[in-house]
């Protein structure tokens, strides 16, 4: 087979080399109908432009990255999910990358990718107490970033986050409500600004309805099931608390798992609530009471930040801070 | 602050520029303590060398891709985490790509790495009948790819699977050994290679039981909860199959949903099995029987194949194909 170039494309259809480039550029003058009968007898003989000599002209990737801490976890791959549907939109290809909760590989990345390879970043940061001073050398005009559901304070980065405290507060009412007294909080770090505005409005729930704030019910778990399974073990047999409010979605899971093995019923003798996105929660032996975070949204309102800043590069980039509210769906693992 | 360059870590630790270079490159020839050195500075100075430029003389990226249909699935996200960690100890990043099944989605993007913006890729196609020939212009030594869990049969390139024929054998003959006459049979796409050889285990599995192979027992499904809703409805009411085999995790979800609404007891009335990587398959109401493909090996195989090809470019690149076991795990839906 002789090789397929522009030259041989415009040999066959008898049009300038000129038009037939311009059919492969957005925003290019052309004829549409000229247009589709370039790009259907390109696809006939399987021509694809070289999209990065073009790109490189363009000085663009036409592509975003989403960095994420991991992808085994619904709530991510439902916000990936959403910044992809947008990020499609306006033509641009979406590539993930997980930082396992690791502070190197995310400076790394994002480092890496800062010199062009990528138009823009959703981020979701691996946490405060690390060195992130790596973001003070990125050109955000050349590559601007958006942060989601975590983000650091210290950099004047635009991010989408969700209303943990509030939601955190209202489920903590709602055991309050259905009669617990001894509500254990299980967290994964206590010192995480996730964690904390979460334990805060669990902490001011309390404190409004006159219950005591026990540090013992205030429990750090770990990202391992094996180790979770211990703590959870020991909380449920020592302290014996009469619900547990899991502010991550495994941590349900472990509780799910310890009740099991000792033979402890929820919701009878211990109510369960927690923030996951898992979407058969209402499936679960009982069915889950979650705090739903709005993954998809969120990956929208994202996506969408950041082809404002993309578009508009002139501009000084928007530092946009936005809060979503989380929803509070009650299933029988919380009533009765 | 002043800008932080190899020239000023040379003067700051009174070295050559060429010494802290080499310091920066992987098997470059230089002291072990000096490097640390160097290295330990860098960080403290927050100097990163210019990750591009130094591939570029490499003519590496050191960066491989992950090639998905969808990321909101348990199955491929094991997969993904098998691959990253092969490739992480290799120095490799790891991007995500998700193909939503659209064949020109995944035409465009593979074709778009494809100039060395990756070193290699791990797929799992979109799917038979589409048009695919963009694949025999893609230099496979350049850039090597290894497929997995689906392939294309007509291009050269190694792949790992799972034994779905004889997994899905195995599934039909323990419903039968429960006591199941009237088996229904889920799959999304009948006429896909994966949907075909699970196919092909339940009918033969029916076969050597004398069982008959009812056509209307074959249910073709979509990727629509509300569809599936519908459909599996109407199978469970006219139909009155005693057991359903979801060939894919989604469809036993969906039957779930549908014998909660219409009150029918999972096992007594009906018995499900799954196909399904759910890693909490236990705690749902009632415990799901899955077989558990080997998610997590699927995709370390998988890169080590990559890295065998990508470690030896003038070698002719293998195209092993590895068949990988699944495992049944029999639980309450399918019991007694």
């Amino acid at each position: 087979m002789s090789k397929v170039d522009i030259k041989s494309i415009a040999k066959a259809l008898n049009l300038s080399k000129s038009t037939v480039s311009r059919a492969f550029q957005s925003n290019s003058d052309i004829n549409a109908n000229t247009r589709s009968r370039i790009l259907a007898y390109a696809n006939e003989v399987n021509y694809r432009p070289n999209h990065y000599a073009s790109n490189l002209r363009e000085q663009k990737s036409k592509t975003i990255a989403v960095v994420v801490p991991e992808l085994e976890n619904n709530y991510f791959t439902q916000i990936i999910k959403g910044a992809e549907q947008i990020a499609k939109e306006a033509g641009y290809h979406t590539l993930v990358y997980a930082t396992d909760d690791n502070v190197c590989k995310e400076r790394e990345f994002v480092t890496s990718i800062s010199n062009g390879k990528v138009d823009g970043v959703l981020m979701s940061v691996v946490g405060e107490g690390h060195d992130h001073s790596y973001l003070f050398n990125i050109d955000l005009v050349k590559m601007p970033i958006v942060f989601f559901d975590r983000l650091y304070d210290d950099v004047a980065i635009p991010g989408i986050t969700t209303d943990d405290y509030q939601s955190s507060f209202e489920a903590t009412e709602h055991l309050i409500q259905e009669g617990c007294k001894s509500i254990a909080f299980l967290v994964i770090d206590k010192d995480h600004s996730i964690g904390k505005e979460r334990c805060m409005g669990y902490t001011d729930a309390l404190k409004k309805h006159q219950l005591p704030v026990r540090e013992e019910l205030i429990v750090n778990c770990s990202n391992s099931y094996t180790e979770n399974f211990v703590i959870i073990t020991d909380l449920l047999t020592t302290d014996k608390p009469d619900a547990v409010f899991a502010s991550v979605e495994r941590l349900a899971f472990s509780t799910y798992y310890v009740c099991n093995h000792l033979g402890v019923s929820i919701p009878d003798q211990v109510k369960v609530v927690a923030f996951s996105s898992l979407q058969i929660a209402e499936l679960l032996s009982p069915p889950l009471s979650t705090i739903v975070q709005p993954a998809e949204q969120i990956g929208r309102e994202a996506a969408r930040l950041l082809l404002k800043n993309l578009k508009n590069p002139n501009l000084t980039p928007s530092t946009d801070q936005i809060v979503l509210k989380s929803e509070l769906k009650i299933r029988k693992s919380s009533q009765g």
